[in-house]
């Protein structure tokens, strides 16, 4: 097992040096913490980590969960670990203190996730789910809904799971078709199925609690007829609980994410299913969205935090195996050098760095929009929720789909030791292959972005986010070794603008398959200008530092580092965006007018 | 189980329409074949390949070999194939008559191990290692290790491997340590390790014979100095056969192409294994290289087998799968239409279709020009020859490189689905992921085409590459709808010829580490250039024949895919060379002067 799958430096550096997150202390919400206190939740979160998460990443993984007669069994370790997560306050985090949580800036939360899924991605996910339907219950839900359910969620005792999908639906929402039917008593008799439902059944808890999109008889079609109901597995009595009419009719074997148990569940088979309803009816997939884009963050982090433990399993391989010579010292008697020496190698290793080093800024950036968002009001909240919305497709996809390819670098630094089982890479490439799918698929990721987010409010969030990017091109030094990367990204950032207003013309006219049948090559397009940024951000701090004369050893190698990523952006990653520019300006159509059947 | 995993009517529009194959018929030594033999030979795998190998695609995944007390048991479905791959001729298949073979052409026994490879690549590896083993020991061994050795690995009653990697060694061959110590007797005692032997060793088979690498004690250092034996598992005695010393110490527990065994073997612990001297002392390496070369295109050719695998798996579920409506009928009311109806679905089967069949193309040329260079003689012979040797490393690496990428798109297809075991299209990703690291990783297939191939002959092979990419060029007719795309190839393959001179002028300045530290870059962009000339040549048959007015329905679709499939290439795949040429052409060198000690 490798020893590092994380550098706690690197996020400081991000969290303190390059995102001055402790400037949201001066906010009164966050104002009774402080860089101490941002330090000790670092330290606690990559403490449990070590202790309760990381030693059982390879288990979790060859003994995953089963499931017998109606009953999900996970790693005997999550039992321990949902009581570490209650006690320690993780799963309340970010809820206030009259909630009876910390009031921990997202930023910091979101931080804490990316360290449980470095340590062990399928153990890492049962808060957090905890966390995402407890928030729903808290923010619309009735006082009696958050009384019976919340307190036992924030303590790991119960787990919270957000069930949408169905076997005849998928990524369309719009066919749920879920049934809710009132009754006197004030509760909802629900009937119907749900499939891949995260920890949606296990038993380390006492009891699951689910937030679930259904139709009450008579609604709309469509997505305006869908409500958000609490469905427990258990219902809440007067004697304790008891069943709810929830039936685990099976649960999925999976590539890899194993760890984490997902189900397929049948609400309601005997008619005795009890669902309470969230706020107003017809409004569910409204709230979930909220749900929905929180989830799309950890998602995006998670991916990162995988492809983080890859890069290092892989840097430690590199740094320690000898193997072949350099391209000057081909003398076979010569010690052999350890293999971090070869060009590739080092190649191989710094895409790693910059896309792990450049997504985790991204996804900071974003978190810090969120606790911005949150603490102002008027238009300065507008403008963050405009960021965030904006930014969310891009933070969800760019690294899920990249984690693909840098997980599967990280194999080839190991040659063949790379495709076995007993190093960490393998299962890394299978876990992290999950989330491009899930919490809406890459395609709907583009789809969202360019036919929703880069229009909506005429354009506004778009303006707003390259006003961002002219205020770090502000910020550059005249005599910044980085000026050249200060007109690249300039360029760049005009070549977005440029191809945005291209597409959007066409929807516009009409031409909406037209203009989104690319929309996955120009969310990845989006993506590239996105960690360039925030690349560029990270060099200017960088540069900054390194101008000090007394750096210790440790921090001149960790800033050149940095200097390195950034360089390595611009000159392998920037360019992909020629070939993306020139398909999408592209005249000739392709997927949307062809004919399905040419295709055998 | 999918019922389709590749298409004969593809392979046959390759074989007849696009390389028309059987014009090697009219060479003396392929005389006695015509089309309806290579039909023949096509159907009889197909038809083996459906009955023995396709059924056992997923058991074999889910019970892979074991390791008990010295000895690796595989599948029992293994012992039966062996015996139908050597009844069936399929070991001997490009041997000549009097050598007990077929004579085959080799593009028809390279199409055999495409058509093995797409049904169970697991199950397609053992006849594969024991013709290239016996090749060995045909060319170069002795007519008593021919009459010892040859006929058991043909009849696939004994296995053959190639048994080069050390613990130690890994890709710096040079640095094998396993000795030959000569004897009165005339054979040699083996001592030493291998590791990562495929097929190294089960009990499917009576005998295992290694082709084996080692050191003549007193030989020079580095490659010059290795030695190429026979070294069986079994050796021949009196009595039959007899132990030979060779320990099976291990098996490897992979993430994928867990059918087949990968052993680590001990030779000569009890200082007992005979070895027996392949042609002469220290031409080791040269004699291994002719069946690596084999054995590179065999890769591409199993990336490409699994991705054509993976890409009908996917579109028979986007065939079938309804979910979702068309950006004009959103209206929730309407059923759902298959998912293959939307754009980003068809543009991800597009990408494997293009890829697939483009790659197979590529290998399908190159198996041609093997079989050309194989009839012909002086300056023919030695044009081909260059043709392949130039191609190989692209037909090994191209393909799988971007198998990884296609079957990745073939699970996100499917959505949740794609992800789970229930589904063909996870195990071909995991499969599929050896491919870039056996037989030279896609670094090693980088250093060897830039480093060597462009630049030997003084450039011999790549002007000939560019004269044969002119020549398709030039059949161009002028009112031909791909006329824009002839002019795309022609400034594209100047592009590559650019960057080639710029590149091989830092070579001859003695820049070696500045020219090669992107070789994997360059390679990769080469690779598009020749699948892109693949593609125009497929392009121009397909026009030709739609031009015909009594096509079948069936027919027009098969062309029509064909012109949708060139067309995509050149739309979004040839675009990605301009970030690779700008990278390649920048005078920023990164990974060749960086210190180790930044990465962090």
């Amino acid at each position: 097992m490798p020893k590092q799958y994380l550098s706690l430096r690197n996020i400081q550096f991000l969290l303190y040096e390059v995102h001055q997150a402790t400037s949201i202390c001066q906010y009164a919400y966050y104002g009774e913490h402080n860089k101490e206190i941002f330090d000790m939740v670092l330290g606690s979160a990559k403490q449990l980590a070590d202790k309760y998460l990381h030693p059982y990443l390879t288990e979790m993984d060859r003994k995953p969960p089963y499931y017998e007669n109606g009953q999900i069994y996970v790693h005997q370790q999550i039992k321990q670990l949902m009581k570490l997560y209650g006690d320690g306050g993780w799963i309340s985090a970010t809820s206030s203190y009259e909630e009876g949580g910390q009031q921990l800036p997202i930023i910091l939360s979101n931080l804490s996730g990316f360290i449980f899924g470095a340590a062990n991605y399928s153990a890492s996910v049962f808060p957090f789910l905890s966390t995402g339907a407890s928030n729903l219950i808290r923010n619309f839900g009735s006082q009696e809904l958050k009384d019976t359910f919340i307190p036992k969620m924030y303590a790991g005792e119960w787990q919270g799971t957000m069930a949408l999908t169905e076997p005849q639906a998928g990524s369309s929402l719009s066919d749920v078709q879920t049934t809710a039917s009132p009754t006197e008593s004030g509760h909802y008799l629900i009937k119907g199925q749900k499939i891949f439902i995260s920890a949606g059944d296990h038993d380390a808890v006492e009891n699951v609690v689910h937030l679930l999109l259904a139709r009450i008889k008579g609604a709309p079609a469509g997505v305006k007829g869908i409500s958000l109901f609490v469905v427990p597995k258990k219902r809440v009595v007067k004697e304790g609980v008891a069943p709810n009419d929830v039936i685990t009719a099976g649960m999925y074997h999976k590539m890899g994410y194993k760890g984490a148990p997902i189900a397929h569940l049948i609400f309601g088979e005997h008619e005795d299913c009890h669902g309470y309803l969230v706020g107003e009816p017809h409004k569910g997939l409204n709230y979930m969205f909220q749900m929905m884009n929180e989830a799309r963050l950890a998602v995006g982090m998670s991916a990162v935090s995988i492809a983080s433990a890859a890069y290092y399993a892989s840097l430690e391989y590199a740094k320690e195996r000898p193997q072949g010579r350099t391209f000057h010292a081909k003398n076979p008697l010569e010690p052999q050098v350890a293999i971090i020496e070869h060009p590739d190698i080092r190649r191989m290793l710094l895409f790693q760095k910059a896309i792990v080093e450049g997504s985790l800024s991204l996804l900071m950036q974003c978190s810090l929009y969120a606790d911005l968002e949150k603490v102002n009001t008027g238009e300065t909240k507008e403008r963050y929720a405009l960021l965030l919305d904006l930014l969310t497709p891009v933070a969800k996809s760019y690294p899920s789909e990249m984690a693909i390819q840098t997980t599967s670098v990280a194999i080839q630094c190991l040659g063949g030791y790379g495709y076995l089982e007993d190093f960490t890479p393998e299962q890394f490439f299978r876990d992290t292959r999950i989330h491009p799918i899930h919490e809406g698929t890459t395609g709907i990721q583009g789809l969202d972005l360019l036919g929703r987010k880069v229009i909506m409010h005429e354009g506004r969030a778009m303006s707003i986010f390259l006003e961002e990017i002219r205020l770090t091109l502000l910020s550059v030094p005249s005599l910044s070794t980085l000026r050249v990367r200060k007109h690249e990204l300039a360029e760049a950032s005009q070549h977005l603008q440029a191809i945005t207003m291209h597409l959007v013309d066409f929807i516009k006219e009409g031409n909406v398959e037209k203009a989104l049948a690319d929309a996955t090559l120009y969310l990845e397009y989006f993506g590239i200008i996105a960690i360039a940024w925030q690349w560029l951000k990270q060099g200017l701090v960088a540069e900054k530092a390194l101008e000090s004369s007394n750096l210790s050893e440790e921090d001149y190698n960790f800033y050149q580092g940095k200097m390195l990523g950034a360089q390595y952006f611009f000159e392998y990653e920037i360019p992909k965006i020629r070939g993306l520019h020139e398909r999408l300006e592209s005249s000739y159509t392709l997927t949307p007018t062809m004919k399905s059947a040419y295709l055998v």
